[in-house]
């Protein structure tokens, strides 16, 4: 029985050599970064800046995953949170890391929202499991 | 200058008191925080779980707000990430911290996107600041 409600993923992405100005090719991977990591897609939404960078969010049922891009440094922040125990966070991240084609990366995890289980009072697995989209 | 693009904080709020089951109201503590930190807003979305629960993301010129939501535990878990020099990202927790009436919260604060001055051969604060929406 976790402690936490779930885990943030903060991944830094360096000298990238996927084209990091490419909202499409942005956005699919992470759709399926989402999908890789056994989580269920609510709503996905991208933006290209002008001259370069994309921003791209999608919002799962187990929380999110974001992705800003800035081309000009080869270089993407991104983070992956997942609530629940179903949620593979670190596959999600590989699956970004490896898309990019990123020579480093600088990684931190958190869990998110403790839970005190003696007084919660509730099957906290049962919970997460209850929610539904 | 900076030595990072950007500033990201993880805000765990607990105890809140403000009704987190209320995705309208949500939104708008979401939304009101962004304009607060003196961001500019480019897409919100917001998604009800049921029985309970929400979550609302507010992509920004400057990266993203986000929140989940757990009224069975009066706690929501908040990221505040923005890049640039003229966001202010602790304005933005300080407002969902107090909108939600939370009694105790557990913040935590990373730097993204580590430049080296040296080789990057640009003015950051130049770039960041001409990348247009």
């Amino acid at each position: 029985m976790p402690e936490h409600l779930g885990t943030h993923i903060l991944l830094d992405l360096y000298e990238c050599e996927q084209d990091l100005n490419n909202e499409t090719v942005i956005k699919e991977i992470m759709i399926a970064a989402a999908l890789e990591a056994k989580t269920t897609v609510l709503h996905s939404y991208s933006h290209k800046f002008s001259p370069q960078g994309v921003s791209c969010i999608v919002v799962i049922a187990e929380s999110h995953l974001s992705i800003h891009t800035w081309p000009e440094f080869k270089q993407a922040q991104v983070d992956v949170f997942t609530c629940g125990n179903n949620a593979l966070p670190q596959v999600a991240t590989n699956c970004i890391t490896t898309a990019l084609k990123a020579k480093r990366t600088v990684a931190y995890q958190q869990y998110r929202g403790a839970i005190d289980r003696q007084t919660s009072n509730c099957k906290l697995f049962e919970r997460i499991q209850a929610r539904q989209v």
